[in-house]
C-alpha cells in the first residue's frame, strides 16, 4: 500500500516568522517521515518558507520529500528535495496541485498563499490540520469551517506530534473514502 | 483602448442565498455593463451563482459578458452568456484563470469559492472591492489586508453603486500601473 | 444564441513566415468576423504570430477577438484584442485553454505550439481545419487522423474562404453533439 | 544530488497494442530504475497504458515511481505506483505537468496523448528519446525536430537500453544547462 502524502504548509520568509515557528515547521516534516509519511512541500525559487522548512526536518529522517513549484524548471531553492514537480501554473494555481497531491494537510501561521491552499483542500473535501499559536490563517481557521456547506472543519492542533497524529489519522480516513481501501 | 474586464464572484445555490443578495448581485452587473465593462463571472455547469446572477443583469443592458467554466465543455446553465471560456483545470483551479482575466473584482456574500478568488486575487494583485451587508467572506474580508505583506487591501463598499465605482476606479489604476496606458 | 467562437492557430515570427502566409491569416480572421464569429487567438507578449493577424483580419469588420495569453498580466502585443485573458499556464499549457474555447480551429503553417493545439483539439474532439499550402504541421496533418482511434479527421481546406466555411459546418455539428442545440 | 527523473510515454490500451511492445515498455522502466532513476509515468483511472507498464517495470527492480493523473482524486488504476500527484488538470493538460516533471522523456509507440506530450517537451526543451519500431508517433517523430526552430532533436533509439542509455545522458545534459550542477 502507497505511504501517506502529507503536505505542510506555511509562509514563505517576506512574512518574517521566527526561529521559533521554523522549529515547529522543521518538526512536523520530521514527525512526518519518523512516521511514513511522504512529504510534501510547495518548493520556492528565490525564498526559504516554512514549508520548505519541513522538508529539511523530513530529510533528518531519511524521509521521501517531494517539491511542487510554479512554472517550469527544477532550480529551487532547497536541495534536498528528493522529488522535484514544476507544474507549469503561475504562483496561485500551483496551490492546486500541491494540495490535490495530499492526503491530508498541515499548516502553520501563513499568509495568502497558504489560505489559498486551505481553501482549495476544503473545496476539495482534503482534510486540513491547522497548528495553532503561531498567527497568521493557521489560527484564524483553526476549529473553523470555511463556509456554511460544512464540508469539512480546519482541525485545532495545539503541538506538533498532535496535528502530525490527526494527519495520519484523517488521511487514512480520507483515501478510505475515495479509494476504499 | 480596450473596456474594462470586471469580474463578480459570490456564493453558489447551495449556500441557500436570500432573493435580496441576488438582486444586488443582478445590479452589480447591470451597473457594469451601463459603464461599459465587460462583466466575467464563473459560468456553472449544474447551479446558479450570485457570479450568474451578475451576468444576467449585464445583459439587462446588452453588455458583453464572458463566463469561465471548469474542465472542458460549453454547456452551462447560464444561456445568456456572450463567451465561454472552459478553462481545462477543475474547480478550485478554475477560479485561477477567472479572477486574472479582471482588471478588478467585485465580491458578495461567498463561500469557499469566492475566498479563493480573492486570496488569488490578493497574490497577483488584482483590485477587490467586497459588497459587504450580506455576509459571508466579503463581510469577514472587507477592509482587511490578507496577510502582513499588506500589498492591497480588500476594499469596503456597502451599496452596488459604490463597489462599481470603486471597480472601475481601481481598474483603471491596475492597467496603468502593469500596461502603462 | 451565442455566437460561434472560432479559433485560428499559426506560428510565431521566429518562425519566419512569409507576408503572403500573414495575409491569409489576416483573411481568415476577416472572412470569421464577417460570418459573425468570435475571433480567439494566441496572444504573445514578445511577438507577432499568424494567430494574432488573424485578429487584426477580424478587427477590420469589427468583429469580436478574444486573445487568451500564457502566465499572467495583460500587456500582449496585439492592442485591438476585445478581450485578453491571462490563464496562468506556461507556454504549452496555454494551448489548452486556447483549444478549449473553440467550437472549431482553424490552422495554417505552424510549428510545435500549433502541433500541441491540433493534438489538444484532437483529444477533445473539437474540429479542426488545416488551410494547406503553407507547409509546417498544417500541411503535415491536413486529411489525417492523429492516430488509429480515428476520432476525428484534421480536414483539409486550400482555400480560406473554404476554411472558414467548413469550421463554421463543423462548429455547428459540435455545437448541436455536445450542447444539444 | 537527486536522482534522475525520467518519463516513459505511450499509447494507451485502447489503441491495442501487442503485448510484444508492452514488454519493452516494462523493460523501459526497469532498466531506469536499474540506473537509479525515479520513474514517471502517466497514471490512468480507466485502462491501463505502455507508460504505466514502464511503472510495473520499474517497481520489479524495486524502484521509486510517481504517476501523474488528471483532474483530482488518487483512484487510479496501477496499485504499485509509489507517489501520485492529481493535477488538477484534464487530459490534454495533464501532459503538461507530467512532461515538466522529467529531465528527459522516452517514447514508445503512442497516439495523440503521446504527441502532445512530445510537442510540449520540445516547446519546453526537455530531452526526448524515441525507441523506433513500435509504429505511432514515436516512429513517425524518431530523428526529426519539430519544426524550423531546430530547437532539439527527437533522438531515435532501436533497443530499449540504448533509449535509457541516451535518456540519462541527456538529462545530465539538461540538468547542467539549467540548475548548473
Amino acid at each position: 500500500m502507497r505511504k501517506f502524502q502529507i503536505g505542510v504548509m506555511g509562509s514563505t520568509t517576506d512574512l518574517k516568522y521566527s526561529r521559533k515557528v521554523e522549529k515547529q515547521a522543521e518538526l512536523l516534516g520530521e514527525l512526518i517521515s519518523k512516521k511514513g509519511g511522504i512529504l510534501f512541500f510547495g518548493a520556492e525559487k528565490d525564498s526559504d518558507s516554512l514549508s520548505t522548512a519541513a522538508c529539511r526536518g523530513a530529510k533528518k529522517n531519511g524521509g521521501l520529500t517531494v517539491g511542487i513549484t510554479y512554472e517550469k524548471g527544477k532550480n529551487i531553492v532547497e536541495k534536498q528535495a528528493d522529488v522535484i514537480i514544476p507544474c507549469g501554473l503561475i504562483r496561485g494555481g500551483r496551490e492546486l496541485v500541491l494540495i490535490l497531491a495530499c492526503d491530508a494537510v498541515i499548516s502553520i501561521s501563513g499568509g495568502s498563499g497558504t489560505l489559498t491552499e486551505l481553501a482549495i483542500a476544503y473545496q476539495a473535501d482534503i482534510p486540513m490540520i491547522a497548528l495553532s499559536g503561531f498567527r497568521g490563517w493557521s489560527d484564524k481557521l483553526a476549529g473553523t469551517y470555511f463556509d456554511g456547506r460544512k464540508r469539512r472543519k480546519v482541525l485545532k492542533a495545539t503541538t506538533a506530534k498532535q496535528a502530525v497524529e490527526l494527519a495520519f489519522k484523517e488521511a487514512k480516513k480520507y483515501r478510505k473514502k475515495y479509494e476504499g481501501d
